[in-house]
């Protein structure tokens, strides 16, 4: 058991009898893994349980689980301490550099499972409930089959003004429509669901925080991919599916990301697979613990896609001739300086972390939300940076086909070269990288950097409003009276 | 004659013989004007004659040709005031406006007309030479024909720190090889050329200022686009031609744009189209005219894509029910301001336009470099704000094709639907547009934001090299030297 | 008659009779122009009428009246057309180059006198009334004696969710308390009036927009400043009193600004002054006229005063030797380049300037707005730029006063000498300069990049609310729906 | 010994005998502690000994020396682990809270040590020198005798194009003029020296990396302030002298802060203060160790600043009734993101700091340089924030010297109250503050956010070069091409 290989996990994967609809047509499940819109993001999710097996990332990819000591991956672990939370940050960085600026989705594992864990310990003690009990079951499960988990969180919301018991249809929120001794039914939808062909199973809470009249929408459980009644539709895939033959967009499109939507239509769920029924008070604690445990994941990741934007325009910039030009050389440092600002957050975040009862440790809630604000803006200014480096060229590239064609192979070569040694093929592999990274839609919908700051832990607003809940403005007022000579 | 209308303009297209490679693949000339690669961005243009041809635009998009008092479209003339520069910028949002967002690459023409003008019209008067004469015998034709004309402005340039003489390969700039009685030889290649295989003709230019040891890269004149030793080599176009059936996608993808690589194995240019042959004193005035004359036009292009991306995104707030939320509103305000704030740019340098002795009017030197550097960043403050108000579904789009299988449409429907009246199949296509404006890149290689500000009038550095010579900081010391009492 | 000279106007100040109140203490009306806090202020004023009467500024500075005829100051002067609100924007960019970067205070009056214009005229036009007879009376007595005219807008506003006779104390707002045969009385104070103790006489007019219930509150007039009952307290002037003996801030402070509090005492107003008397209706097009002309004025004034700290950076640059380095060119580009968008925004918004029935024009709404909130902001950025050009010693300089002491002038002198030939005094007057106009405040409240931005034609706010008033985000709804392939 | 307290600390400079010339004017030693330019400014300093010497805030503000063993104060403490330097970046913000926005001027003492400390160390080992211990033992008198040192770095530097022997003056940079069996002599001068007048003692280090050529500028020395040979000449102070009587400026200004000129006039040193004397080859890591950890203490000063302001903006936007406000919440929210970016990167370069081979800690080189160029923008954007949210009172306020003069104080009273319980008073306090924190010179010439933000460690574009010399763009270029296929 214990750590799952590329291979192995794919191979699960084909056991999953998927209910799925892509583009407009329901695949038949034993078809799936080897979908052309489907296998890239198997393929990414595939590359960091390779990276986890491999032995020279052993320090940096596994630990000790804390229920059974065995060696488990990052992506099954709650931090019991800040240091994990900066291990987190690290190696999502690392895993970025590793792929190359692929969204690999499996965050929402790695970061979904701690929120359930600390607030059903909570519900434990105060109510005498036994969910976090069957939390740790189910946990263990995961960590030793080495399961890829995402965390099912956002409602189709209807109308946004309105509170989910205010809906006109009332599955606009994920809800319980029945229960009985064995368990209980649930019907609803949920958004945004990253890596969910990909997953084994999946987490479902609830998407906001929940008063005493929307007692039935206070759900959590987890479900298995191939429950009765789960439909998945996945989202919109560009173009990936087109690329045919030799070609460097094949290439480059090996690895993908997808997301989708979830049906529920009327899924039973067992009482051991459901956390929480009912207990709304929780829904605040569950949601904003999520938030800032999630978010701190940015300031690896986001700074690692980074690493490799940054790459690619020296290279380019190289390959012109002009690396050394101070004006390149401010665009770079700038783009730099933007990519460890968001690691400072994310190492700052981290380290102030905080233990709950349950022992599972969270970043600090102002600097997490501080971080997302963070970057939710800077990709766009180091796209923007590397787009000016890149010059007129990212976006008008010679096909490398033209280079598989002896009649007009050596015209692109004599015309297309460069300054310095970079050979012409590795120059349009590197316009083309950066085209499909910061413009392009052809490796998922995630990806490329704008995909990754839309998604990525939700909202700016919803930052700012958490950002107010945890901010002291009375004692800065304090502060300022003191400092104006008011208060003594 | 006159202005030709769309499909005249299509027609017309079929009697040339392209030399073109489309993805590697050599193109026979009769299949091009319809090929899936391609038509798209005739589309465009013929878009563009169909405003023109349109009576109900006939105030807007037509004017007197200062030569011949015939009735022209706007993209045929030479501005002879501020009110004709101020003119195309209000052309050009219009345009942008009506098309919703695609680059219709008609500003090449549009724009690389005046400074040839004015620049053979120095010559002549300087040099006793009938440069002017020339081009104005061949200005009359684009008007009387309506041709569509592209400017080849960009060479290869190979190790940019070395001047054109001083490369290792004579060819990375584009160069007469030969001259005879009847004409000129030339070789080279131009890069970046919107719509070239969308236009009758092309006008070939230097790319930089050159110096007496670079006498034989000094040469400008316009060459059909079938002439002898012409190859065409269609940009990288990202995804338009998977598109098949009905669907949302291929409607949007109707409208398209391109750009090509044009290069010249030693074609042959009559006498009469070459308006530049040596004269490297006159590249400066040449490269700068142009630069300012095209700079203006973006003050309308942006604001007009931009009026499309604010409507959009508040459409998709009003049918989330939060059109009215403060931070809703302050970023729809916001996008509106950085708009208007382009396009006061392009209103200002196109009033304070100054006559040339030709009679050409360009605008105003530093507001268009001013311009440029506005429109180099804007663009991307407003994408971000249009993801940011129409949230991660513009990247987890359910696709539109669910709709067209009823096992799963009324499932779509249900959970996809908004607050208000707006149909699901109306927010899908909302959120498709911006993601294929905004994300994606099936629309061709220049459309979308980033394509298009990435392209614009050469790189930002450019811009600011440009204004350093323009603006004169002697006189602003002397300034504060006297404000700071060392002056009296 | 006609334009007065700087030494005129003084003389005219001296038999104003105002009751003022100068840090805490009442001030003999004898003394206050030559008061030390009050007379650096109208020395700045007095430079704009020495300007307008020099003949060699006759063609900026001067127009014909168009209601006598006469050769009158651009100052009392009502826009006739764009032109005449492209020449004020001009005005003000070369005043402010002239004078070095002091708030001249007079745009109050320049800005204060076209909307009570025009809307009186719309009001006589629809009600009967003759407020704008009575104004045009009051602005030939304006001209002719060419009057500096305050115009006072804001009152103190209390609690500001509260309507005016919502508030606690009536008077939050000034009203009118009593009105007879011979004229009305007020009540009430107005704050942030600019160059009121520089002032002749004020118009003073309500400050939002009026409901029924707000009837009494709908009043406009003129006023003397030496009316009985009138109170003017001066804002707080940091340190310009303070400076003695021969000094380069002597020199720097000989100009200066001011604002102050003005409080009506139960002043009586003859009919003849009065030109609005509880037409609420009006207040609207009242205010956002003003607002729009007074916007305009900032695309001179903001680039004018730029001029100058971009050339104090520019000659400090010079003189540490380091001018070239590609990175001081970087930022000394950044600043011109934002200096010259709000100059560009000046010229659009005027340009585009429009008639209102009166005759009066004013600038287009929208980009009046839109160049508001461009001022607020990049001013802010053009200060950051200049501190870091200048570096650590423009808040670390030897006080000049050591060099007028021998024992420590040479020491001074050989230490603090730059690269080049620029003497050290020059450096230290560069340092200076630049430390008062961006950091300090001995040049005045109102005074200071950040001063200027501060009060600027209200609050950032404000200018937002306008721009939503004015903007129709349903066309551009229509635009995106059409564009998405919603609406055909 | 131990601890000093304020009143300890200022009795001990009585005994220094300073030379010193105060705007243009030699000043008696015996005068100096109480000189109105002076004072304010030792007041700051004695604030941090009573501070420190507080047990409540002995777990904050004091160590253990790592030499002794004693109880120190951490502004005389070499950090020994990032939890040291964690502290002193929680120690900054907190006496930032405490005194109110005034730089203390005591980092340069606090980050000054380190440097030598460590560099000294390594020398002795490479070389076998004695310089550490020397340090050593200058450092235990320094922790026994708590001395507030001040490091002195800053040369003229002349024509900042020439290297120190280059210069045509050689004594532009501070130099060893002559040497013998007892020490050394100096000559030259050091520029922006915060809180020279408050010192004790100085240390003095080269400011620049030398070669071989520049060995006689390569010393490093301490000396004591009222060393034979040393001048000092205090910098502008722009207006607290003048403020008297009973005043909210009077009270504002108790604390101020400022920095001096120190000039060498052949000043003799004996060997057992020199610890550096022609090891050129050491200046590079001096001066990047002094860099980085005097960087490091930013993330604690400025934020600790920002609260400050923060708290005011909110203070007065609650007494305005607009605290509610969306507009008034994203502004506050904004400060408080901007000000939290800036302590996450603090947190961060000293978690992730390293030792030196002499115990010494230091922060992380790359994040210490991220965070200076952080802090080098966001004060400008809070303060822009801060007056966008205070208003134009901020710049017009009616001087507090009314409420003085009960013939205006009702009227003040009445008319300048705003919405909640604040009284007129408080409110004119809170407006003062701010406007001298953000907009005056009268707290010194060090304080307030610009004066601060100028002034900290060293330009911005040093920070980039720095940043330059420590990122290795080629790792990242491989990273890229291996993301592009170029690499496999």
């Amino acid at each position: 058991m214990g750590i799952k290989t590329g291979e192995e996990y794919i191979e699960s994967l084909r056991n999953i009898r998927f209910k799925a609809y892509v583009d407009g047509k329901k695949i038949d499940p034993k078809d799936l893994v080897d979908h052309p819109l489907v296998r890239p993001s198997i393929n990414a999710v595939a590359f960091t349980y390779d990276l986890c097996s491999n032995p020279d990332y052993a320090d940096k990819l596994t630990v000790s689980s804390h229920l059974t000591g065995e060696k488990i991956s990052v992506f099954t672990h709650i931090a019991q301490s800040p240091e994990d939370l900066e291990r987190k940050v690290r190696a999502l960085r690392l895993i970025q550099q590793e792929i190359g600026n692929i969204c690999i989705m499996r965050c929402s594992s790695l970061d979904g499972l701690a929120s359930p864990y600390s607030v059903t310990y909570d519900m434990d003690q105060d109510l005498g409930t036994d969910y976090h009990k069957r939390f740790k079951e189910f946990l263990k499960r995961v960590q030793k089959d080495d399961l890829y988990v995402t965390l099912a969180v956002t409602d189709p919301k209807g109308d946004r003004r309105l509170r989910p018991h205010e809906q006109k249809d009332p599955d606009m929120y994920l809800r319980m429509v029945d229960k009985n001794s064995k368990g209980i039914v649930v019907r609803g939808a949920k958004f945004h669901q990253s890596g969910t062909l990909a997953s084994h199973v999946k987490i479902v809470t609830p998407t906001r925080v929940l008063s005493s009249e929307d007692k039935d929408y206070a759900i959590m459980f987890s479900v298995p991919s191939d429950a009765k009644g789960l439909i998945h539709i996945l989202d919109r895939q560009p173009a990936n599916h087109f690329i045919e033959g030799e070609s460097v967009e094949r290439e480059l499109c090996k690895y993908s990301s997808h997301a989708g939507m979830v049906i529920f239509e009327d899924v039973f769920i067992p009482w051991e697979d459901v956390y929480m029924c009912g207990e709304y008070q929780y829904t605040g604690s569950l949601i904003s613990r999520f938030g800032h445990y999630h978010r701190c994941t940015y300031g690896g990741c986001f700074p690692g896609q980074s690493d490799v934007i940054i790459g690619a325009a020296a290279a380019l910039a190289e390959s012109h001739g002009v690396e050394k030009d101070p004006s390149i050389q401010d665009k770079l440092l700038e783009m730099i300086y933007l990519s460890e600002v968001m690691f400072s957050c994310g190492i700052a975040c981290a380290h102030l972390g905080f233990k709950t009862p349950s022992g599972a440790c969270f970043p600090d809630p102002i600097l997490s939300n501080v971080l997302k604000l963070n970057i939710a803006k800077a990709p766009y200014e180091i796209a923007r940076l590397a787009e000016d480096i890149a010059g007129g060229n990212m976006i008008t590239i010679p096909p490398e086909s033209n280079l598989r064609n002896p009649e007009i192979k050596p015209l692109i070569d004599k015309y297309f070269k460069g300054a310095e040694g970079t050979p012409t093929e590795d120059r349009i592999k590197l316009f083309t990288y950066l085209n499909l990274t910061l413009l392009g839609g052809e490796r998922g919908s995630l990806s490329g950097v704008f995909g990754s700051t839309c998604g990525a832990a939700g909202p700016y607003q919803a930052a700012k409003v958490h950002l107010r809940k945890m901010v002291d403005l009375e004692e800065k007022k304090k502060i300022a009276r003191r400092a104006s000579g008011i208060l003594k």
